[in-house]
């Protein structure tokens, strides 16, 4: 009933400390680029969803701003909120703006200039994602200390170790060294993630994803469309949505996140892709939520790359590498790419786009032969998740 | 090709002063009213839009916060931000959601709770929703400030008194006086607001909305499923949006605001009525964004109720009472009922969906003829618009 929506455009800035441009300039890097990509002009826009959680910027609501500043205006828009998985949420609305018919072009922008707040009131604000007043408030808990109670339930009842979680940085750290957009461009060995500094027992200076100022943009035109504007449209095929309590102390497990799995499995239902623990199989490969190594981990779990409590044996085989079973964050992640965390869900699907198409650096290009690919987004500890998935082939032929 | 979509259940706080209340609670009183209107359990929704511009809450980030409360976790949701327009672009957003065919049923929370900040902070907060850097930083511009330059241009133009924009207070705080959920249920007579202290010349302090919380939702359904869980469904009919430069210097004319004109033309272009400027034969009410009483008379002309420069005369002659041409702000308007930000789009689309079902207080019900009726929401000084036409009558028959 719907009609399909592919993918026209991406743009992606330079991820990193930005304090070069300010925010309608970083937001233009995407945007020019994905015009660009797609071939299109600003007047062929009819809507744009901006992504950015804000707060630490002087313009708390950056939407006409960037708007106006890369030509978009008078097009209607808003800005999209939720936490770290704002920019898949903006996507998602961007979707279904022309699956619906109300356009048939619109955009979605992902950014956010973190530095631009000092870092205390950065650690503050992120803090606040969680559930402020029974936890942020009352027990003073921060993000790295949320993931930490994840990583310690899982390595106590796994098995897994420390020198596990590293895994998963020295991984992204590699291919983030050879993103010329990525934060980090610069390896990492499992000694050096080993002898970090604790932020929060069990997880290192290694383990956490930096403060990063960045943006992303993805256009989003109808099948009719797109078929008209690229030779190679990418579809989205299908995304999954959940939330969960904002109070983790009501969470029943701490060795997954529940609203990932429900949005996987909403995702997968709608792909009709349903099998067991070895989902890797239907995908080329996946960007997956790593604001922590432990996240990262999870994520293999909730979407069925693996049994439970065996994630993290991917990362020991190497299953997740280029030849391995699924390549995973083959920018870097949000581990090495960085996380500018409006710009993060939007790149995700940025990054997938251009690796169906081949058009990546070579020495982290997936193979691309099934033609589909996965995107993981976690917004908080688990309190909102979005899947998408991304094919070469349209949904409804 | 998009699937319609109906109104199938409406809430409204009552809007003030509400410190009785945390924002779980507040939302609740909202959702909870519109989820026994529509005859519908927290399980039946499928993904929730929550509207606010937050900032001065503790709770930054407040749509799981209010979606656990509320018994909607593990849906899906997102929060959507646009200004004093959000609420708008969360209803649009959630129409977008059902339209596409991603859920059948969706729902739009507006809500905030202004008054758990300071009012220093609450003012600058909201001045920075102009542009920031240029307007604000710079020039210490508060949006009282903002709109007297509107007044005293329009004024100057068209020969409009301080009289003739008490006159839509007057009205406004008339209507309050009968509506239960009213910030002000108080009536203010002409000599009260002509004497009133200035806050920027020509505006008075009864020229100014008030600093309010309060809380609304609507709940949206396809039409097939509206069909099975109302005999009265209300169908959104058309929803035009735009947006304009965030930087007042660079508006060309001080008289009306771009975007909502833009906006209206969009949606009436969508509703298929276009002629001349006496649009309002085809609704039997409105409710405008009169955030101050010059806004009122900005958005008659902008919706194309009278010419350019007219608009003051609609008031002095009493049309936009009951019984006139066209009934605006019944509710009392952001002026007496109040303007809790994220909540104010949501509560006039529950409005007018009462209003055309003839729920409404006895003294305040417009008459119910055409069977139309159309929300006039704007963010900052017109940097966002949104237009929204309800209808009795299913768009597609």
């Amino acid at each position: 009933m719907a009609r399909d929506v592919a993918i026209v455009g991406v743009g992606h800035s330079r991820y990193g400390v930005r304090s070069d441009v300010n925010i309608g300039e970083l937001a233009w890097e995407s945007i020019s680029m994905a015009l660009e990509d797609a071939g299109l002009e600003q007047k062929d826009i009819e809507y744009f969803v901006v992504s950015s959680v804000g707060g630490w910027s002087s313009e708390y609501l950056p939407a006409v701003v960037i708007g106006e500043y890369s030509g978009l205006t008078p097009k209607g828009t808003a800005r999209v909120e939720a936490a770290c998985a704002s920019g898949s949420a903006a996507v998602k609305l961007a979707y279904d703006m022309v699956a619906s018919g109300s356009v048939d072009i619109a955009t979605a922008i992902g950014l956010e200039k973190m530095n631009e707040s000092p870092t205390p009131t950065v650690v503050e604000f992120i803090g606040r994602a969680g559930n402020y007043f029974w936890e942020f408030h009352n027990f003073g808990l921060t993000f790295p200390g949320y993931y930490a109670l994840y990583a310690t339930a899982y390595m106590d009842r796994y098995g897994a170790t420390e020198e596990d979680l590293c895994l998963a940085a020295v991984k992204n750290h590699y291919y983030g060294a050879r993103n010329p957009k990525a934060h980090f461009q610069k390896e990492v060995t499992l000694e050096k993630c080993m002898s970090s500094r604790y932020i929060a027992w069990p997880l290192k200076l290694y383990d956490c994803s930096p403060i990063t100022d960045g943006s992303s943009a993805v256009i989003l035109a109808s099948g009719e469309v797109a078929r008209e504007l690229t030779d190679t449209p990418v579809w989205i095929e299908a995304i999954g949505h959940a939330s969960d309590t904002a109070n983790l102390s009501k969470r029943d497990d701490f060795t997954y996140l529940r609203a990932a799995r429900l949005a996987a499995e909403q995702a997968y239902m709608q792909a009709g892709i349903l099998d067991g623990y070895e989902m890797y199989k239907y995908f080329d490969v996946a960007e997956v939520h790593d604001c922590f190594t432990i996240a990262e981990v999870m994520a293999y779990e909730d979407l069925r790359f693996s049994k439970p409590g065996e994630g993290y044996k991917m990362l020991r085989d190497g299953e997740t590498y280029i030849g391995g079973k699924i390549p995973v964050n083959l920018s870097g992640g949000l581990k090495a790419k960085g996380h500018p965390i409006g710009a993060t869900g939007v790149g995700m699907v940025a990054e997938l786009t251009n690796q169906l198409l081949q058009r990546v650096e070579k020495d982290r290009q997936a193979p691309i032969e099934k033609g589909r690919a996965i995107a993981h987004n976690v917004g908080g500890t688990g309190h909102y998740a979005y899947v998408t998935i991304l094919s070469l082939d349209r949904p409804r032929g």
